[in-house]
């Protein structure tokens, strides 16, 4: 994309729907991915064909991609572990398919249980496979920004992530901060460094609020001409390291920050905005997102009746 | 200040403490202070000297500024709204004098009765009492971003109320998002056009994370070259147009992203995460403090148990 516009992929699905204390229903499921697509909104993240054991929450992947409404202008993507995950998901028509692999060993082996460059290896097959679908592909990279496990991952070990993702032949690659260790500085440099080695790569950020910096590092990275970005409605989620703490950025808040800078994003606000209200009763508790509770800037208030002007 | 260095002035005391549910007795907000001052915050508001009537839980600033610690490196300001007000706070032998008018007319009529440039008239009497008892003086400008009543302050008020501060003497003048309207690219561009006009004027920003934006303020604030800024302990405070909203930018959640950008503070982080979730249960409700919940990034997770590496 380009110029003063940006694209939105909302992950509340697959990202957030994962962590949500009680088993989401999958007419919920389908029920808010109609209404993202509804809103305009330019891709959503379906879910993902992992093994039902492995995800629980996960295992309706089939009943999901089968009901959902595919409105034209949104991408509907799923996220895949392996070759079964990538049969699985074919059979469901995707408009793409996502790989991810963290940048850090450790944390790829408490997700996967192999290493990094061993699941990148795997993901040969994988990519074989979506290829002869003709069907797009995506490379995530969890925990680019800093692993719960190891701290910073180093930037040489980064690149050559995003250089076997591009030896793949994905069509982009997706920074992902997934415990939200990322800050607005790191997110400059190491865009920086993609941009610089891989300019046509097209580039994605995916960005938690956990630590409060998630609008500030969207704002880093569209500084550097990053123009997707991934979200979740209501800013639904959390953080399997920090009971309580915040998880991905919130949609409608990224939705309406670029809005408020005078950068289109074609995205339905008001229509996020009540659906995500109607989120927070259905799940039963209250969201992070901040934009549901205190209104858009431009929704202005009446004077108090004693105030003369 | 120059360089790598930023100031963050807390407001939790006056700003936040005003808008909380039940009144702080006296003894906590004299401990908050001490806490603030100990971990080496660079500026507190402490008090404000409105009559107690118009907000009744600012009645004790006077048993307030006298009973604190006031350490070194530390600057204690009070707010006042008029000459009385002075008065009553000069008594008390403050390190700085905050005075307060909105940029929108409609939002001063309601805060204080009377029109914005009538209560900067109104402030000649004020400044001169405070410049004759050789006190500094700040300059704070509510709504600078946007009014809840009217929307965004033409710009060529906002510079004029600037202007009035000036010349009044002030020795900084303070741009406060009131009801958290503001946004990056509009920071920016306010910040460089008072920079433009008086190159030499010292320049804070005060934000509220209404809408979530508050980090990315600070941030393109940074960016524009300015490093003092204010904040609220756990984040404690809210908005009176919006239940359920936040208020001020979170202090530990500011001073965390500058630390993680490499930028010292020379604030002592740990003390005030050790200290904001003390208030959590002294105030008997949850704060929106994020990094009081996820920690800060550096703090590592042990790997799951069953992980080969």
């Amino acid at each position: 994309m380009s110029g003063n516009q940006v694209r939105i992929t909302d992950v509340v699905a697959r990202d957030g729907f994962q962590i949500e204390p009680n088993p989401v229903p999958t007419d919920v499921k389908v029920e808010v991915i109609n209404a993202l697509g509804a809103a305009g909104i330019h891709g959503i993240e379906v879910t993902s064909f992992v093994h039902p054991k492995a995800v629980p929450q996960m295992s309706d992947a089939e009943a999901v991609m089968g009901q959902i409404k595919r409105f034209p202008g949104t991408t509907y993507s799923v996220l895949v572990p392996n070759l079964r995950g990538a049969q699985r998901a074919l059979a469901t028509n995707p408009d793409q398919v996502n790989l991810v692999v963290s940048a850090s060993e450790s944390h790829n082996r408490a997700n996967l249980r192999r290493g990094t460059f061993e699941t990148l290896e795997d993901y040969k097959a994988v990519s074989d496979l979506v290829h002869q679908a003709g069907v797009p592909l995506q490379g995530g990279i969890a925990t680019s920004f800093g692993c719960p496990f190891e701290g910073r991952i180093p930037t040489d070990r980064l690149l050559t992530v995003v250089k076997r993702y591009v030896e793949l032949g994905v069509q982009a690659v997706s920074l992902a901060d997934t415990t939200g260790m990322a800050n607005p500085v790191q997110v400059r440099r190491l865009v920086g460094l993609v941009r610089e080695r891989w300019p046509g790569l097209e580039l994605h950020l995916h960005f938690h609020n956990t630590r409060g910096m998630g609008l500030a590092n969207v704002y880093a990275g569209f500084l550097e001409g990053i123009t997707d970005f991934d979200a979740s409605l209501g800013g639904i989620g959390g953080c399997p390291f920090a009971p309580g703490a915040t998880g991905n950025i919130c949609t409608e808040d990224t939705v309406h920050m670029f809005s408020e800078m005078g950068v289109s994003t074609g995205i339905d606000l008001d229509a996020l905005m009540a659906f995500a209200r109607q989120m927070e009763q259905k799940l039963g508790h209250e969201l992070p997102g901040q934009v549901i509770k205190a209104g858009k800037t431009s929704e202005l208030h009446s004077l108090p009746p004693n105030v003369v002007l």
